[in-house]
């Protein structure tokens, strides 16, 4: 959806969002969820909760300022909670929202379909090397 | 999945995916099905084959190049059949493999899920950037 010009000073919520439409801002939130570190930081998380230095241990790659990024990204469009424990240290948990736990979920099928396939797809794979030289 | 080191020279494909793993193949895949432009042109060729030219106008904001390199990496995994019909001029038309209709499937219920929680998305950005200013 784009936001339309509107006679009000409220914007209207009342429009279709449409992916295919380049303004239309659901398809920035469809590129955090299935970003590079989106994907696996919610995926993570639907195992559970995590502090920050374990989740970046469990998503086996990323850089601290891009997972840091990332869960501002999915804090913002409410995938994620952010749960600070005022405790001396401080300690930050981060858990799935209602909302964070049905993409995961969804993520999760596409994982699991794409990981089962794997063996197929490196056949399919170095025959498309083989016909591309 | 990493590959391991074997005796023969044939790669065994006896071991199982893993996203999570930084040297897995399997996470360039996911990478290349939930990319920015992959996701849209999988979720485009849901709705039925396409010529490269109409499917860049359906995904709205793609350049030639993209589009095409997107193509090339959805072919070679395949998802994606590039069908070359050899009239004059020929003509190239693209569809989903059996594997390519599964996973917009599954990307089309994660669109679903994110385009109908788009006006409450839109109220959590609100309230985050104003808690964030």
């Amino acid at each position: 959806m784009s936001v339309p010009d509107l006679p009000e000073s409220e914007p209207s919520l009342d429009f279709a969002a449409d992916v295919f439409e380049r303004a239309c801002p659901s398809r920035e939130v469809i590129h955090t969820v299935t970003g590079r570190w989106g994907t696996l930081a919610l995926v993570a998380l639907g195992e559970g909760p995590y502090r920050f230095s374990a989740l970046r241990r469990r998503v086996d790659g990323v850089s601290e300022r891009m997972l840091s990024q990332t869960l501002q990204q999915l804090e913002r469009d409410g995938f994620v909670h952010r749960d600070v424990q005022e405790t001396i240290p401080p300690k930050v948990e981060y858990t799935l929202t209602a909302r964070g736990v049905q993409v995961a979920a969804q993520l999760q099928s596409l994982i699991d379909l794409v990981e089962a396939q794997m063996p197929d797809i490196l056949t399919d794979q170095a025959a498309y090397d083989a016909r591309h030289p």
